[in-house]
């Protein structure tokens, strides 16, 4: 018997091929009549979608898929706003998913790539193995994480955003300099950030004190445990906290113990979003150009639907707010 | 044999295609007949159902849309954030759309529910007119916005929430107590904040003083109005703030006024998002139980898409948290 095709259907049923395609892929307005027309023409002829026609029919989802750690977190919350702001702008949706101690959830945008519910995904996280992400051939970009050779990321200069603040610090006179770092155990583009600190340190042979305190501890374990920097005999002048949250509770914690800012002891952070320097005026810190990532990120997502060429990786500056 | 067809099905049980389709998939109304009725002419007719068309007929999506102002907010971000996992937990996916100024996109998620492309819809935002959402029939539940008497609503006790902040305020020996508000020229339950003030105010026969900075207004024109009370002439020992991003600005400019908090003012805000907690941990403000909001959201959504009863106005109960 030779294979049924989707111009028998739709001569079966009566209708175009465009309508049972239609039908095929849920798109448009479909009245019962055609629908029933045309699956029970399916039905009778045990019609079986090839996939690769079926993909050729089938329209874009216009849907795209935003992987992050947690939208419950300035940064990121930022970074969605204006990735759902530039895709709307080509009609596209955006689907989230916080993915933080969650890899169900990351592998299940995945699976939804898979199954082209989705055009496209941006991921700015991953618990799960990369080797996973290889076996993908959809359209991914990621935001600050290296993923594989094939996968485009979207980054911050964080190397710059490490040397401008501590060569910030030093200039105005700090000496002993800690470093707060997020977890490194992850190797993360962020992760730069404490190579350039301990970088301009040696270059100018002072020491270099880098505490670890990982991003996804509780904030009450973080605001302890910058507690307990405060309150070690560690000495220090300067801190160069790895994001801005951190950079708050040092913040908090100098008032408490005495310090005055910027005289006694100089604080800068790092991600700059609009809500933590509207609610710090006062904060130093190097800003992202979330905007801008944001932006970049749709522009290499939507150029790897349309199988354009995209480069590797995309590298954005960043700047002290003061 | 000839391979058994929906269609055969459906004459057999006296039925039409459309009601086979409801009962093979559970979808819509399906009487104890019906079912019975299908059941028997496909146990006779030892009726297998092709599994694609049948996912075919299956018109779920597993996608809900959220409409916020802007998940650029830690009330809105944290909302999101549960909303969206306490949805995944029924295997559905999110998409999340920002509508503050952008009556477009709130009308664009709008149109996917009309077209089933989700399967339901959270509202918590609303630009365009009501008479739009009069003409949906698709499941719609709505957070703190009182859309129309068919959408259900999940709002907190706004009005208990005002209750508490007034009161305390009184309490702590505060007899000058501006409130400042969002604007109330959009008619939602947060209003029900202002009127509480304003009915403890009386009941103490105090003057009310009310400020309004609306929501949408951008964060340095909110500053600044801040900023203003703070110069005027106008005396106050007391603020209740509507929301906490406001209470932080009057933190701020209090200090700068040299105003002592609590000694010579006393300061109260509304929402209590973890994030606001945590940066401002000295902030007294009336806490949304956000994740039940969310949890109570998407239970009422869920009842809606398996056509269970659901009530009218959920209202959840709010506390100080100190």
């Amino acid at each position: 018997m030779s294979k049924v095709t989707i111009k028998n259907v739709a001569e079966k049923a009566g209708v175009s091929v465009t309508s049972v395609s239609r039908v095929l892929n849920d798109r448009g307005y479909i009245s019962n009549d055609l629908r029933t027309k045309v699956m029970e023409a399916i039905d009778e002829l045990n019609y079986t979608p090839n996939e690769i026609a079926r993909s050729f029919y089938k329209s874009e989802t216009k849907s795209i898929a935003l992987v992050i750690p947690t939208i419950h977190n300035p940064f990121f919350s930022e970074l969605a706003f204006y990735i759902e702001k530039e895709l709307s702008k080509d009609g596209y949706h955006l689907y989230i998913g916080n993915s933080l101690n969650d890899s169900v959830n990351e592998r299940e945008y995945l699976k939804m790539l898979k199954e082209q519910r989705v055009d496209g995904m941006i991921v700015g996280s991953h618990n799960i193995d990369m080797e996973e992400y290889d076996k993908i051939t959809g359209n991914i970009v990621s935001v600050e994480r290296k993923i594989n050779d094939r996968i485009p990321m979207v980054e911050s200069d964080n190397y710059l955003g490490g040397k401008l603040a501590t060569e910030r610090l030093i200039q105005q006179g700090c000496r002993k300099i800690i470093c707060i770092s997020g977890s490194q155990t992850v190797d993360t583009p962020a992760s730069n950030r404490v190579v350039a600190y301990s970088d301009v340190m040696q270059e100018h042979q002072i020491k270099e004190q880098i505490v670890e305190i990982p991003f996804a501890e509780s904030a009450a374990e973080k605001h302890k445990r910058i507690k307990e920097i405060f309150a070690s005999k560690i000495e220090f002048d300067g801190i160069f906290a790895d994001d801005d949250i951190l950079a708050s509770y040092a913040i908090k914690e100098a008032t408490k113990f005495d310090r005055k800012i910027p005289e006694d002891l100089k604080i800068i952070g790092f991600d700059g979003t609009s809500l933590m320097q509207d609610l710090f005026p006062e904060l130093v810190t190097v800003v992202q150009p979330l905007e801008e990532i944001a932006q970049k990120s749709v522009e290499v997502l939507l150029q790897l639907i349309k199988h354009d060429k995209v480069e590797n990786v995309y590298t954005l500056p960043v700047r002290l707010n003061k």
